[in-house]
């Protein structure tokens, strides 16, 4: 990792330092994406099967996951992980459960009754992504809150493996969800499946769930095509920013920047420190454990160009927080809950030293599809209104309609639309 | 109006009969937009200034609205309109405040913590247009939400009048929002100087406000554009789908088809009825009441090819409505309340004979920010919390570690994160 003094750069090296590298799609893969979609769009299941022929290495007669490879995945998977995989469900939800926004009414004036209603997404397609290895945690943050929300039609699409069958702890998570419709189709073909349908994949309103830079790409295009889906964010490479004292213990430091790190190498990793000598430890313990991890390779790339930050202060070191905004916040502070109000853009923050992020990742009960590339300072991660729809609801009496009725006259008129006006007056004639 | 027979209808002119005019913008819509930004984002000020002289012809040494004009403006609006700003800012108020999500905790096991907490965004930009008059309400259903939500440094742009005021009803609904600093610039420039900043404009992290095709285009680009702004949703033309029975007043129904038609011609209004003979009596009160209409072109041009259906039930309109997911759904049923539960799609639905879309557009409480294009199949309008920004939280300490720790370490083994596995097993070691 990069030391930098923040005291001493000026304000352009310190927007460097916390730049960003730019998320663009190289003009060959958005065409290339493009191509793809079409083809699918028109090809239906043809084009799904030959696409995964090519791309996953597999001929697939049937895409569709039945209930006998269902059952089969229960017995594949060892006691430990169903168990494992059970209980973060049972928390998921918990948390999720508790923090559901609500229908609501309120009388604004005599005779005006205003609601909100909630209604669940009708169709979501749910995208589990293999890549290097199985995801069944992201199955379960997309599905429980999907089930919560009580979307009638959840699809699910994840890449085939070489035999031609799913993962089965992805299938053993789906079903813990409840979701019956699986597909194995991964990439780009099941982003174009799930937004435009195929004889056997249904279209779906809207698609969730995070992917390569093809699956991004893909998920982006379908979102602003005529008859395609709306998608849950657009996902960036993961983030973590760690704010670590001379207190925190630097074993633990390294071993979070590590597990951030490992995700890929294109990882953002930050640290920032008031004390100079955890920093010296955090780097020496972050050599040890490199030794020993079997992703070492990937971590080192994602860390080398990974600053750490000296500050004079804390308060400097919140200040960088929410000037960058990061996915995840550790805050390996003494006092980690009195920081907490200060900080005012991030997607998940993690207090004190026995909060790794790798909690929140897969069991804590809070969601991980959170928001990256500094869109912490306007949204939020995943939860279970991103599968609903709030509708606003008014019923108006004659009594309501005199009590408001001419203020909407008032108003209309001063905004020049007449046809406004009378459609109010009409009625208080007629009241 | 055209009359369809939804049940003589096949499939494919069913979805042509509720298909939506295509949203694409024109290449030099695009081109001409991304230059506009372009040259704001580098000329700042200056770019800005000789911009409102081209296109608003007003030559404006400061572009920032002073507090001579803002008390200026108090003077120059009546009194029955500045009442009638002061009673919707009230209703949208009480309306949005019990609406608001709540920060919460819960303990997913012993010694976890998770929580969400909000932050308001930090940096709004409200964009209120004039066009074809000046729009005061649009100014309340963004500015209270904003201000419920805390928004510490809200920006507001609007065009200046040929005089180089402000419209003063604009201004005193800013000023009731508490909004002290507000441009009076308009079009793309104001999209671009709060998108990027210049020295007398900040820079914001997310836009709202509604706006022609330009301002939509201009929204659309610096939210993909790198170190752009967050927008609030994509704007299209507005749009009414009208459920009338028997005993609906055809008056009624022709005045609320009329308000939404006479907003542009490229307005979408909709009605669906099971009764031939209020289709009958709705075209005759149309033809009637569009003689007295100051925008009767305007709406003449909208209603020309939109469609009046005939259906055999009311369980079929609201399946249509459900298709077609309307931001407007006005049910002038006899017993509207007793259809709402089989609505799963609208942005605001308006109750009974009573309940004009009018009165949701000004002053019943609920916001007119509301989804268009088919979006209200996914997201709703806008509220305080798209001004908001919600963060979770974890606080674990040693006991909550030892209790889901061994969960975390064995989902991240099933995924082959290693990093992920000893940033928990490390503090389990210590634990
Ligand atoms: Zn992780
Ligand atoms: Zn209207």
């Amino acid at each position: 990792m990069k030391r930098l003094q923040w005291s001493r750069l000026d304000s352009v090296a310190r927007r460097e330092a916390l730049r960003r590298p730019a998320q663009v799609t190289a003009e060959d893969t958005r065409v290339a994406v493009g191509a793809l979609l079409e083809q699918v769009r028109t090809g239906g299941d043809d084009a799904v099967r030959a696409l995964t022929a090519r791309f996953d290495g597999v001929d697939l007669e049937a895409v569709e996951v039945t209930g006998a490879e269902f059952a089969a995945a229960q017995e594949a998977v060892s006691a430990s992980l169903r168990a494992a995989i059970d209980a973060a469900a049972g928390r998921i939800e918990a948390f999720h459960l508790a923090g559901m926004t609500q229908p609501y009414a309120v009388d604004t004036a005599p005779g005006v009754r205003c609601e909100r209603i909630l209604r669940p997404i009708r169709r979501v397609g749910l995208y589990v992504p293999a890549g290097s290895a199985p995801l069944p945690s992201t199955a379960l943050m997309l599905g429980v809150p999907a089930r919560l929300a009580g979307c009638p039609e959840p699809v699910m699409c994840t890449p085939p493996r070489k035999d031609g069958s799913a993962d089965p702890a992805v299938l053993v998570a789906a079903a813990r969800c409840g979701i019956r419709r699986v597909f194995k189709v991964g990439g780009v073909q099941a982003i174009a499946a799930m937004a435009f349908g195929t004889a056997s994949i249904p279209a779906c309103d809207k698609l969730f769930g995070p992917g390569n830079a093809w699956v991004t790409e893909a998920k982006r295009q379908v979102s602003m095509a005529e008859g395609g889906a709306a998608i849950d964010m657009p996902a960036g490479p993961s983030e973590v920013l760690v704010i670590a004292d001379a207190g925190a213990p630097a074993e633990f430091v390294a071993a979070d920047l590590l597990s951030q790190a490992e995700h890929g190498p294109d990882s953002q990793v930050i640290l920032v420190s008031n004390d100079e000598d955890l920093l010296d430890r955090v780097a020496v313990a972050i050599g040890e454990q490199l030794a020993e991890l079997p992703r070492s390779a990937i971590a080192r790339q994602a860390l080398a160009d990974s600053p750490m930050i000296r500050v004079d202060s804390l308060e400097d070191a919140i200040a960088i927080s929410n000037e960058y905004a990061p996915e995840h916040l550790i805050l390996a502070l003494r006092d980690a809950r009195a920081w907490l109000p200060r900080v005012q853009a991030a997607g998940s923050v993690f207090l004190g030293d026995w909060s790794p992020e790798a909690l929140g990742d897969y069991c804590s009960g809070t969601n991980h599809v959170l928001p990256t590339g500094g869109a912490a300072r306007c949204t939020g991660g995943l939860n279970v209104s991103s599968f609903q729809v709030a509708i606003t609801v008014q019923e108006v009496d004659r009594r309501g309609l005199q009590a408001i009725g001419p203020c909407a006259v008032e108003l209309a008129n001063a905004e020049g639309l007449g046809a406004h006006a009378r459609a109010v007056s009409v009625r208080l004639d007629a009241a």
